[in-house]
């Protein structure tokens, strides 16, 4: 599978059969790979699948890329780089709601990857359960979709009242917004793995990715 | 809402519009209350619902249920008390693979809950990944699924296996089968959190009605 | 102060004075005495101040303070005994708040506590925030005490939203409902530190007696 | 609710209703803001209630919050800007209480918050236990307020004391100050939440501003 | 060393030199061996020592112990099994002092393995922080001690304040005793090794035999 | 591979190409399957490979066991039961020493296991540091092992003293032996994961199979 | 006690009959001070008791201290500043013992302490139990002093040692030297928490200042 | 053993012998030791053994050393320095497996610790389970080892399916690859500690040297 021409034959095994079984071709994690390094295994994963995702990068990484793929968008809110250049239709709809200003970097993850699955989002902020009205009054609109990407940090407690108002599916993101007690989101997590309504699966602390990508295959199928 | 023969009225307020909401009346977690609160409960949602679902509970309440409502049904091993005289249509299914026998109480909780939803289940026993061709020749039956609850307890690796080899919903279910630092299952439960695969979103240690809940969600759309 | 009649000196050096001080008694905590212990010092509390409480006891406790003194109390769902001869005044008014029916015991301790300092007490059962029409039905009545005590186990959302609803003082209390994650209640404990609403201050897990005794301190004055 | 000049928009929904429903307009985080989002919600929420607060902010928010607001005031100690153009008239008064004097930016935020609800605020500093006679001198003064705050970090035994001496609810603060396995003021908050004096509820570590909103609620009924 | 006739020779290799290497023979921890393990190394060290302690023990060991040396004695509330033949001198003395009537058990062990030691000890009951001027009154006697243990459980605080006032070292012995946040005894353990006062050093929770044993031998000196 | 008659297929898949891949039959984790699962399970890999080898399981197993393979044997200390019909040749050696004589059960089961896989075991019982004689006067001995397990609770510093005075691998397990801050083994497990010897590596708590397993694969090379 | 001239009144309330209740003035925890307010509680005590000592500070301090004492001195590897016009006479004797290199600057923190305290001391560095034979050959020097402080990291394994070989009083000190399970200190807190040697009492992770003033106490005694 | 010249006598007590006792010197921590302090100790261990090896260290160390050993080399990936001047005879095999690109540095720590104790090192990169094909592909190779390192951040799956698969003794090093509740590498340790796969021994996150140099002593046997 790695010719002699593969630049990333030392430092990766690269999946090209992941999107055949999964649907997606493999994502790069980028908080821990050089620029180089995320910037060669895009270029290889783009060539075989017309699309590429890079998570948890940054500027420097975006350089490399563009050197080879100069089409490629940066989002700097969700510090993800992508491309792609399937035809896309549009299957399914989700909505991606927060608790606070604070909770958008990571819903914008969620949103940008059911996008690229070709999953139709509505973005929802700054809801969180202090002014309970604000959620209330989305209802209507939440109920519409697929499956509902809800993004908290503090004490998380949105999913908990989404989830008692509506019948979809609820994916809940806990995020690192917080401090003392609160810091790095083990408050949240611990809310939402805990939640007195059923309905809620929980992601990562701060992954925004695995939200929007399980919210995606739930709405796509 | 509770009238003056409502014998739950001094420690309950049931919540009688839930499955008008959510689709799915409320369901009593049985762990914490008295048999004597938990049959009456029951009794209250069954008479509106047609549909009653105790979890988490034990022969004394069984006892207590069937005098109230004697076509009730227990489930000794998931630990349900459970009864539905509605006509079900069956929409949807799902696969509940689980890594080992030990893991079976657990794995039959989401069985039970999806199927009061309605759904086709399909239940795949003791496919650990320590003999990994138990779980590479279930595959193909698995794929066919709306989405696929994966319980293991221990080190928790199976759900990342199988969130690698399809492209539907993995629904993980950590449980507190181990022992050392593997007791209670939070060891299984941070592998799950913690997967290199996408497409898993997780739910409390021992939650099998919750990921049953959550699969028959999605299944059912 | 310990004459040589007095049967607590060995065990114990009673502070007589606290009700002085700090208007209250000194409080029993009978989990770790010996029954003997507990019934002893109760009596010479009670010879003081007209007025004991001993929390977290049991029967076989309150059959020796019944040998001492017979007309004492016992709540058995509270584990309190307790027993006053104080004239009392109601001065201020409390509300206490559980989100669900398993909540109940640790509900019924700050109840009795708030009732020994002469307060009037509003008891509000199981209104968790799944069903949020619940709790956003009893906010008129709420309203109008001087502090609120809200005692929920699980994700322990509910402080969050009543404290986002009133100008009063609410006074947290997470309890031990729950189960994987949530086992013991640390879960709760978070969800209220990091609540995203001012006005919440919390207690110890499953002290209810403490909140009672808070919120009795705050709507006394 | 949000019209099409709105700069906030965009990133927030903000609860223009709370200080009817609280007594107190929204309080800005800014930790996790912005400082351009801090501003704008600040603008938004002075314009409508004639008061802000932002917390746990900075320099360069200030910069931008004074381009807006001129007459808006920084304080460097307890890390806030606020302003407030209400008449103010002064009703109850609170102590707040350090155990040192590394704890004096926690406590300043809990003076900061009081003063901006109109209560009148007591600071005594640096009387922690280990010089028992310091807080033993000030108990006379400190019995007058209505609510006490008390600020400490390390072992946090400062608010165990006090409430041993008062008749006054006790809101207690742990702060972050400590090294080894007093990092972080898990050490401190522990204490007091296990405190053995009745009268005592706690906040988050580090969250001043939440001891002096509930102080303020207490003092100004 | 270890002979044919050897009963323990199957399961321990005592260190019958310890005595001549550290004061104090080998101590036998009872709490995880069989009554039969712990009688039989107990009539060893007895017979090379003429002393032998066995802690954390029980009555069923106590009869085994019997069964051999008729001569020894057990205390039930410090669950120790001792006997000595030597002849002892005194030789310094220190204060145990305890925060309440449920640390007595804890404390009791440091009393017995002191007095082992040839140490005079002074008892000092239910002196917590709460009432403050109970351990002010102790101080003049305390004083006199060449080292303090000091017991306590929940907030743990009383070792501070000890320690503030004395020119002694205070040994701290954290106890279980505590429920929620304070079960187990951590919440005290960290006060104590967080202690702003200087010149305390800590044990193991429940560890009154090893705060006795290091008072012992500070004393003896 | 399940057959009509395979009495385990309801909740079981065994494993039983196991052996041909790793050299030992699927081995059996009694702890949370019924008797009768654990006899079933037993019976089928024993007709299959001539050797079986429950581990964590107890006297009701092995009732249900012997009626079915008569000649089980079960060892009460190690809590294993197993039976062999392979003709062993014995291939390496392997110590197995322990701390104390509280860590024997543990111990136990290393000796079993390794034994079961044709490994000839030297026991060392009861050499902890406290006496560090002990263990120096065994070092000859152990030097000449293929391999070194090293069983200890409380501190744990047992394999990093061994570790520095031999050059064979060291296989460390960490028991639940301790109380307070050692109760459950955590203590023992950091020791040995942040040793300052190199050439150890650690097995879970408790673990004694596993310990036993891997010296046993290492001394049979 | 605070007159119109002092410059310290705004933000300390110093202790200033410390050194007459225990001994030695108050200690300055320089950490989370600002240099100036170091400097100015370090006039204040030295003036009061011609001796002070800043903890945990930095060059920038000193410069500020400089100012004000010009003849204090600065250690760079303990982070300590400290000046003494007392006239000492050396009463008593302490060894330092050290596991490792990365454990001097704690190792140093001790000496300087118990130095200022008119104790002699004894530094040994680099004798962890990995070469086991380091520290045996130290014993006869180590059994001289009436109190040892042994300071380690990582595994934390040395104290234990020690204190089986000797019958002086072991201050343990656990420092945060170590990565993965072993940063922070934790590792090694645990391990000295939990020895099986009697004889030890532990201070706070790299509290060596802490433990040579414990030391310091029990040697001049 | 330290003479006058001896330049590290201030703050080492090296371990010379130790290469008799275990077959390799004393390997120096980096980590916490300045870069004249590694350095000085480098040249003595290079001067006695013709070989020394520096972990977790950087380039400002490499400096110093250079001056001292002009043909000392640095792995900037491991972050190791390193030489030797031995003659080496290839004994034994390991295989170097990682799950994952971000793995590499510490793989590579494994693979310069075995190649300096002569033992052959094959490497394989970034085969996790969620592509398992990748893995299955390399068993023929891997099980002509003597020893297999895994190396696998995330959700550290690997070593369980690894030895899954062979007869050959599996060390497993978590590494801190991760985010969220992954952060720091604690779920990957509790993975490998808890695998249902007997085989596994583990060692401290990220200690690649570690679990290089047990890999080299299985091997060079």
């Amino acid at each position: 599978m790695n010719d002699n021409n593969d630049k990333t034959k030392d430092f990766a095994e690269i999946d090209l059969d992941r999107e055949m079984r999964t649907g997606f071709p493999e994502v790069i994690f980028g908080e821990t790979k050089t620029p180089k390094q995320s910037a060669l295994i895009a270029e290889k994963i783009y060539k075989k699948s017309d699309l590429f995702l890079i998570t948890r990068t940054n500027d420097e990484t975006y350089t490399e890329v563009q050197k080879i793929i100069p089409e490629a968008e940066y989002d700097e809110v969700a510090k993800m780089i992508f491309c792609t250049k399937k035809e896309q239709k549009i299957s399914g709809k989700i909505s991606v709601v927060n608790a606070g200003t604070s909770d958008i970097p990571i819903a914008r993850e969620a949103e940008i990857t059911a996008t690229l699955m070709g999953v139709e989002v509505e973005s929802i902020n700054d809801v969180g359960v202090t002014g309970i009205h604000r959620i209330l009054s989305k209802v209507e609109s939440i109920r519409k979709s697929d499956c509902i990407v809800v993004v908290a940090g503090m004490e998380g407690a949105l999913p908990t009242v989404v989830a008692g108002l509506v019948d979809k599916p609820v994916i809940a993101v806990p995020t690192s917004v917080g401090f003392g007690t609160g810091e790095k989101g083990y408050s949240a997590l611990l809310t939402m793995l805990n939640s007195c309504a059923p309905g809620i699966s929980v992601v990562n602390i701060d992954a925004g990715f695995s939200a929007g990508y399980q919210a995606g295959l739930i709405a796509s199928q």
